[in-house]
């Protein structure tokens, strides 16, 4: 091959919001598989909130990406040349694996992609990669809501917790989502059932969470921690569940960030608090993403993806995660496929 | 009756440490027990930290103490008056109940003291009232500590965090205990086999800490909060657990406390924070009681009570706790009782 590999690499550390110079855009030769591995190409690139902490070397569940290493990313590809039994030209893979237009892959982090019962590979991806799986778990594995209970989400309009508020709802629980934009509360309240949006930007977050929970909080499925962690802890019912699935507010912290004031709530409510990442149940997935289709399919589960073309705008992109900016699930799409 | 009640009452909510104002001896008539009721003269009250939470109006785990109404605590007394059927005269009874010499109990809140294995009765209330089941259902139900793992208790020579760090013992697992003397980091390696103290008022506790567990903390019993959770969140392994017990380093706190600085630890290393109290396993009791009854007849579990006399002294006497002035269990003394 003579075409030339494109691959973000990882130049500093980002302190504060992620910058222009944290990651480079390298041109490089495409690497040939070593036996045991394959060489794919990039489709599909998910960004994720987690991008952000592996550019950091912040105490983490793996290792961070090392300086000058390519940038790690939930990749979709199509294999081009293996050297590995598992993988034949042509199939479509997706797992762990680089910001780069090629890369290597073995069974290690990549997989080959089932088949979606009619869901196109990019919908699949984008839903049954990691974030519909991390729903799927964190909620009900670790949140483990009962029909009837007070279920809370922030980042509600956010690729997991749009689908987690949406499984509580399934589940029988009264649910509130909080986001930040008028348009995201609509979305989750009008299209997607949520009994109650808050929008904590422009509303007085306990004021408003007090009134939408008159019963209290049973469940709190945080994916930001912060002020808003803050405010549903006091609101917590006893025994109340904490699945602890994301701390965006505080991933592009300059200074120590305090815990949360309220933490004696964990002791005085008997509260689980109870960290969790997908990979944990990566042993459960085929259930998750029979779930989520079968869901999907009725139409009780609605997903919306945002879609941005060109491995170029990777790092313009995933920034917008940090402000706010999308809604739903955000790609990269190098090129589509199909099957 | 002619003889006078002594009732420790609640006349203010503490600002910060316990202050003499807080609670008045005031001398009053002798109830009469109405119908469902017992009379019970006091024997023996138990001084927890919990108490301090009692007497404040933070949220908490049951209703504080109302202003002006007898202080609450857990107390073992012989019963004097009976019109309830489940209580003659004569018998031994604990629960909870009033800072008072004369009270009222019933079943919703007081039990008849079950055959106590040869202990004697002082010894049977001070640990299997409250501490003992305390320790043994919040490490074993809560932290599930394997055998070879690594479990870390604060408060190590108190009431609670010393029977914990030796059921851990009992488990099989490394013990390391924080307390605040030589003479309480002797006690609990010396004479209760854990395998290492540190004192967290003259070492620098990070790096103690860090050396004690060169395979990291996977189970920290908290007792404290504060400065050592967060060191201890740092140490935490992967699925690591706090069963958080006790906050006592913020019970006295007069400004808002910042939770721990490493909280993020808790998504980072899937870690489970649950708060539990004795209560919620009430109907387990029994279970609770022969085993700790087993280990302290066989000589693997030591208690240590701290036993001062008068009912007066239940004031100065408490204060005791919060400044790290009692080893084990502080026990007043009113009246000794034998069986």
């Amino acid at each position: 091959m003579t075409e030339v590999n494109r691959v973000w690499r990882l130049r500093k550390r980002p302190v504060g919001d992620i910058t222009d110079d944290v990651l480079t855009l390298a041109e490089e030769p495409i690497p040939e598989p070593n036996d045991g591995e394959c060489l794919f190409r990039l489709n599909y690139l998910s960004l994720d909130p987690t991008n952000r902490i592996w550019m950091s070397d912040v105490d983490q569940y793996m290792p961070p990406v090392a300086l000058d290493a390519p940038m790690r990313g939930v990749v979709c590809g199509t294999v081009v040349k293996s050297r590995h039994p598992g993988y034949t030209e042509g199939q479509i893979v997706s797992g762990l694996g680089d910001w780069a237009d090629y890369q290597l892959g073995s069974p290690l982090t990549l997989n080959v992609m089932g088949d979606t019962g009619g869901v196109p590979v990019v919908d699949a991806f984008s839903t049954f990669a990691v974030v519909g799986p991390t729903a799927y778990f964190g909620l009900l594995d670790v949140g483990q809501p009962k029909a009837g209970e007070t279920v809370v989400v922030s980042a509600a309009a956010g690729a997991v917790g749009s689908i987690a508020g949406q499984i509580a709802k399934i589940k029988g629980c009264r649910v509130i989502g909080l986001a930040g934009t008028k348009n995201k509360c609509t979305w989750i309240k009008e299209e997607l059932g949520f009994d109650a949006a808050i929008n904590y930007r422009t509303e007085d977050v306990p004021t408003a969470l007090a009134a939408a929970c008159p019963d209290g909080i049973d469940v709190y499925f945080d994916n930001v921690g912060g002020a808003i962690l803050d405010v549903c802890l006091k609101l917590m019912n006893f025994n109340g569940r904490i699945p602890t699935c994301g701390l965006i507010s505080q991933y592009n912290a300059t200074e120590p960030v305090p815990g949360p004031y309220n933490y004696p709530m964990i002791l005085m409510r008997r509260l689980r608090v109870q960290g969790f990442i997908v990979l944990d149940f990566a042993d459960r997935y085929p259930e998750a993403v029979a779930a989520l289709g079968r869901w999907m399919a009725e139409g009780r589960i609605k997903v919306r993806t945002e879609i941005v073309d060109g491995l170029e705008n990777a790092l313009q992109t995933v920034k917008r995660i940090f402000t706010g900016a999308n809604t739903g699930k955000l790609i990269i799409r190098v090129k589509d496929v199909y099957r």
